[in-house]
């Protein structure tokens, strides 16, 4: 019996025991009593906790351990198992896993629920001795992610469970399977823009200060401001305006105040903090006030020992190597890369926070194999 | 006994019984009966007639024509018995009048029943043999006014009342009666521009089309686009941005639409389609839609014969001429100017469209010796 007749059954199995757990995020209960469930018999020690209060909590998070021999080294899978909301016009029902032809349906199929399968059919095969395997699964990545892995983090500091590397199950995966995995992800930050000015009629606009005017001039500004060229890794970075408010309804009048929203999509040259503060210092020039929210700041694992340990896994299992990306929105790497370098990879994106999101039975026991081969190198000596 | 003391209490009578009926806009009914009652005694013909549907309509108007002898000049007293809101926090009830010390105090005690009380009164001192004599008054002039003076343009066509000069009752006065006439007004354009893009997700840019990026552009180019410089006697035209709409929560999401709107006083170096024209040019160069609404045409009766008559008139009883001005906000004469030179002149504005309105007596007097000069220089052959 081949490796690949071994571990399919169990992979497609435990994916669709993940998806008939409806998790729209924040998860809780349920999918991680089905998840629990497949680590004990592996020998991991689990730990779930609820972090957090409204409006951005309470949230569940899981984190699973297996300690290897004293000394040796850590290998952390990272992941969630909540899911977008799945919307209408599905096939057959979101929460309700069904294979039809090559694909398993189902929300949470590639995003990321048939991922954790994988990365448990993974560990599997790897003997105890092996070294240190964790999982750190959080409940809330989709949502606000305030109280999800920050949470995770926080405990494995506490539980003194630092991985030495990660991989982070995100469907990094474009056209086919082991095309493209990401090394580093840009930041993002968005600033809240507001001018006040006074009120008044537009008959005598001298009486009166029109924030827009303001507003107008310091968007353009800022809309020209030079950022970077992009860097070996890395795109240009970028900023989009995406909401004004003014609210005025009366023809005639100059209103009181202004507002815009932008946002920056970052990469290595910058820091959330010293892009705000350029902001801050053009918006003041224009008499506006800006309020940052850095939603990630970016980081990049540089092209080196584990990109080629993920490279050579898909080239082994799939004779191509993938694509070192940067390119997309944020995920929870974000906060991981303060731990240890961290590279995701996971399943094809096409049907993602989509209806009729499926995966096909054969990446679901590919990935498995692939992960086998990146946890095994990771923790070679 | 002097002349005076002959028109003083019929004057503050007068006003006193027309602040007494409420007529928020648009006005009917009441204070029509009110004013008809005044014009039958004097010789006039009376025509009132109701123009328009809902939205903007139905809106009662009151011509009243007193022809002189064959070939006579014509004279015309315009204005408007409709009032805006009171609004909260009055001394006493806005539509019931009182006289406190030198002052009478109602909704409309200066824009306009005071004036048309006044102009009653210069009328009552008027041989009917001087000349044609004729009241213009409309029931909307503070509101969309769609069907108030531009109604009676029409029935005085049908009637064949059109006048040589037409003098508009606004509260003109600025600091003290008699500061201020106004020989012109600015027109006004609004104009609403629409930007269309490609909604996506600000990760990634390439794939959408930001419409704001576009809008600001524009914005920033309208801002700057040379209208004039002023005229000897109007200022430089203006564009104010009066409003900005995108409405967009999603703080990932470029959206799909961004909108403004624009609002341009302009003086007698363009007209309305004119400058349409122009920012639709420039709209287009940005993938905008420029949609126009053209609130009224400048105007200007240039100095001469007609300011003559009133500079002497405000002259001759009060000691000074007054500044003739093009300032401020719009008017009826934007209408009546199609029919005859007109020029603008009543009381002090100050407390016009607030909370405890209210006239010096003294001023109601004095106006209507004014407005009889007027008519009568305006009569004389
Ligand atoms: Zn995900
Ligand atoms: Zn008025």
């Amino acid at each position: 019996m081949s490796q690949s007749a071994i571990l399919s059954p169990s992979v497609a199995k435990m994916a669709e025991a993940l998806i008939a757990c409806p998790s729209v995020t924040p998860a809780a209960g349920a999918v991680f009593d089905c998840l629990e469930a497949q680590f004990a018999p592996l020998g991991f020690e689990v730990i779930r906790f609820t972090t957090g209060a409204a409006p951005d909590g309470p949230v569940e998070n899981l984190l699973a351990v297996r300690r290897g021999p004293e000394g040796s080294r850590h290998f952390a899978f990272a992941g969630h198992v909540d899911v977008v909301p799945p919307g209408e016009g599905w096939t057959s029902a979101p929460f309700s896993p069904e294979i039809r032809g090559e694909l398993l349906y189902g929300r949470g199929a590639v995003d990321m629920k048939g991922a954790i399968a994988a990365m448990v059919g993974a560990v599997r095969k790897i003997p105890a001795d092996a070294g240190t395997i964790s999982f750190v699964i959080t409940g809330d990545e989709e949502g606000p992610a305030r109280f999800g892995t920050l949470a995770l983090i926080d405990k494995m500091r506490e539980v003194d469970a630092i991985p030495d590397l990660c991989l982070v199950g995100e469907p990094t995966s474009v056209n086919r399977l082991g095309d493209v995995a990401k090394i580093g992800r840009r930041g993002s930050v968005n600033i809240f823009l507001d001018v006040e000015g006074v009120q008044g009629h537009v008959a005598y606009p001298h009486l009166a200060d029109n924030p827009i005017t303001r507003l107008v001039a310091l968007l353009a500004e800022l809309k020209a401001m030079p950022l970077d060229e992009g860097t070996d890794w890395f795109q240009a970075s970028n900023l989009e305006v995406t909401d004004l408010t003014v609210g005025n309804p009366a023809h005639n009048v100059i209103p009181a105040k202004a507002s815009a929203r932008i946002s920056i999509r970052f990469n290595d040259c910058h820091t959330g903090a010293g892009l705000a503060d350029r902001v801050a210092e053009v918006a003041q020039r224009h008499g506006a006030t800006a309020r940052p929210l850095i939603s990630g700041e970016a980081f990049l694992t540089p092209p080196g020992a584990f990109s080629d340990m993920v490279s050579a896994a898909i080239e082994d299992e799939l004779g191509f190597r993938p694509e070192l990306s940067t390119s997309g929105g944020t995920s929870d790497a974000r906060f991981l890369k303060d731990l240890s370098p961290v590279i995701e990879f996971g399943l094809c994106n096409a049907t993602m926070h989509k209806r009729d999101e499926a995966v096909a039975l054969a990446d679901l026991e590919a990935l498995a194999r692939i992960y086998r081969r990146i946890a095994q190198a990771a923790l070679a000596r």
